[in-house]
């Protein structure tokens, strides 16, 4: 067995792909020990060869495809991201037998279906830690550690760039765009914020833990997304007076319908997060996903959620991987898909919302509002009334009620008359009631 | 494929063992599909068949040999626990080719490297996730997630009686035989507590885990041991003076001699935490582990680290491995031992150290105690005086030495005309100086 190599081609040369290509680089030994056959570097597909890239010229080419096909190529390693060319590049490594390594969270979560068949029909592996959390195993323990358990939940903060502007807003009561800003001159956000700030890599990532956590394909478009675009400083304090913060949650839940068939949840919002849960004490850049499963009860995973050298620890783990069942023969699992759960309309979903209104200072106005939450069948936890010199801020806080109760309660209390306007509409999770 | 079933045999029916045959009957299905064949139960091993035992008596054996050797048996699960009879039935399991999930970390702290060879030879599986932190996933992750990155530490807490103890003495002042008792009350400790609060069943778990990090093989007799039986209310009261709390910790160090070799340091101690080290808030019967890895960073796993259902869930994702590998073909790592690092002296450690002492309340005594510090190249941190009415109380936080060094400085202290008494030593973790 120990007389063969196993040859690695590299796609992409940014923070992740220079990690790969170092560490691969300073730990050879190490990694042929762990595989049982040197893992050799065969090439780095790259946009140009013309800078300095810090690797032997010889081994960088911009013709991606080539490398792909080279015969000495067993695994490739997609560190590129987006969507075209590496579709195309990592269906054409699938179909010719080759195990694929990708931290391609996008790609995954619109293309799993296709890839993971591809796979399949090859008897090849498709592994991805790297696509969720970063260098936090999420995915090998969702996959194998929790496969002889039933998951029932699983609720992540997994886009460091929002945590970091929310813990940032949080400390310094700054508002959002200023926070953003300085998110992105200390290299927290990128100079296009949109995929981070309006949840899209939030959502993409949560697609891929519904997936794996409950045996169903699911993809970002059946993930229900906010960002965090509209969170106020107002809206921080005012979780803080409830004893809360304010955290964009990836949400993936296992619901029982009216028709009383389990669905699938899969959702992305910032949220009201009680201080007392685990997650809310996860700041800055950092990851953490919490797993609640029946017989294991409640796990959480903690770590750096992003960067090069992070992300480039999962990558390599999933390289050593198929580079073992190359040497040794096997492959990992394949995607599991038999549940086939429906995913539940997010006006079914069970949540509490924590409503602040600005409202006229009179008698009566608590009572009407009361009525209100009432009359749609949503009972209220909380009241918290003040008087702001111009009329009254109340805040109300539900008990779980659908979401769709809740929005159209929500509705009906902008149009009271007495009710100046709803300010915010924040969503309450981790509670439990 | 899915024409052949796969043939479990389960030895034990305690805790552990009856979550898993219950877990297995109620989702029958859901191992079938993850597996790819039906998972079925050929029979339980058990001490005595007289009882009621909630399972088909005709699944029942006192044989567990005969059950083992089945020919329909392809998978041993072995939740029996100490040595022998146990390590008799995994070898024989091992050598006629079949696969073994054991959730014994007594018998893996101290036998791993004839079991894993066994293991090899045959080419099968032995899985043993549920031996270290229960449910949480370690195992998993340091063999296969981490196993592109150069892991350096390990510190977790791994024994549940322990910090429930630590916890409860921290919250209440109350000293350790009274806790203990309630612990005894509660069923959060045995009737013969010595494993868990002397701390050899973390020794046990640490050997895992430095075996696994390090690509060594380590036992529990190169683990340095001390448990948690001195500890007193006044050690958690002055642990709380410099803002720490008190926890066993089990840590697994990669660390230099002054050779410039790298050894594996692999010690369990009750030792001072500050409480803004994640594991500080690891309360009650919880466990968890923080993994520190080159690229990685910092990880931390949470969760239950005991209890039938909690084992359960890790035994049967094992299970689902071993099946998988049975159906699709391929097996999982072999033990990796290449590194072979030698065991580091505990002398040569670097620690910290938290030395409380009684002092005459005269000048000079201070610059005596320090001068005896820096006698033995060892430098202060923190000092802290009180009087006591009856001469005064002197606490010392060291900055980190050589464990030897520290130890030598102690010993020199005790000998101090002023000095009435050393009355606790305790070692400082987590703080990085």
């Amino acid at each position: 067995m120990a007389d063969r190599e196993i040859g690695v081609a590299v796609l992409g040369l940014g923070n992740v792909g220079s990690e790969v290509v170092r560490i691969l680089n300073e730990h050879a030994a190490d990694f042929e020990a762990r595989v049982g056959a040197p893992v050799v570097l065969r090439g780095i597909a790259v946009r140009s060869v013309d800078r300095d890239r810090g690797v032997p010229a010889e081994l960088l080419t911009t013709d991606a495809q080539a490398l792909v096909d080279r015969d000495d190529v067993d695994i490739v390693v997609e560190v590129i991201g987006g969507i075209e060319p590496v579709r195309t590049l990592i269906l054409s490594a699938l179909n010719s037998g080759k195990s694929v390594v990708t931290a391609n969270k996008a790609l995954l979560a619109d293309y799993t279906g296709e890839l993971a068949d591809a796979a399949k029909l090859a008897d090849v592996d498709l592994y991805f830690e790297a696509a969720v959390a970063g260098a936090i195993p999420v995915v090998r323990p969702l996959m194998q550690s929790l496969a002889g358990d039933r998951v029932n939940r699983v609720v992540g903060i997994v886009n460091g760039t929002t945590n970091f502007i929310l813990s940032a807003m949080e400390e310094t009561g700054a508002d959002y765009a200023d926070t953003l800003a300085e998110a992105g001159r200390l290299g927290y956000a990128e100079a296009d914020p949109t995929a981070d700030v309006e949840g899209y890599d939030a959502a993409a990532k949560a697609a891929i833990l519904a997936s794996l956590a409950f045996h169903t394909r699911v993809t970002a478009a059946d993930v229900y997304r906010e960002g965090i675009s509209k969170i106020t400083a107002e809206d921080l304090a005012s979780a803080k007076a409830v004893d809360c913060t304010v955290k964009l949650l990836a949400i993936c839940e296992r619901v029982v319908g009216a028709d009383g068939e389990e669905r699938v949840s899969a959702r992305v919002y910032p949220a009201l997060l009680p201080h007392s849960h685990p997650l809310a004490t996860v700041n800055g850049a950092f990851n953490a996903v919490v797993v609640e499963a029946e017989a294991a009860g409640r796990l959480m995973f903690y770590g750096q959620g992003a960067g090069g050298a992070p992300t480039a620890s999962a990558v390599l783990g999933d390289l050593v991987s198929a580079a073992r069942n190359r040497v040794h023969g096997g492959k990992g699992p394949d995607e599991s898909t038999y549940a086939k759960l429906p995913i539940a309309p997010m006006g079914e979903t069970p949540t509490r919302y924590h409503v602040n209104m600005e409202v006229a200072d009179r008698p009566g106005v608590l009572s009407a509002v009361a009525a209100e939450f009432s009359a749609h069948g949503v009972s209220i936890s909380v009241v918290r009334q003040e008087d702001t010199g111009n009329g009254a801020s109340l805040v109300v806080v539900t008990h779980i009620a659908p979401e769709a109760a809740l929005a159209e309660t929500v509705a009906a209390l902008d149009r009271l008359e007495f009710v100046n306007a709803v300010t915010s509409v924040l969503r309450l999770e981790g509670t439990g009631e």
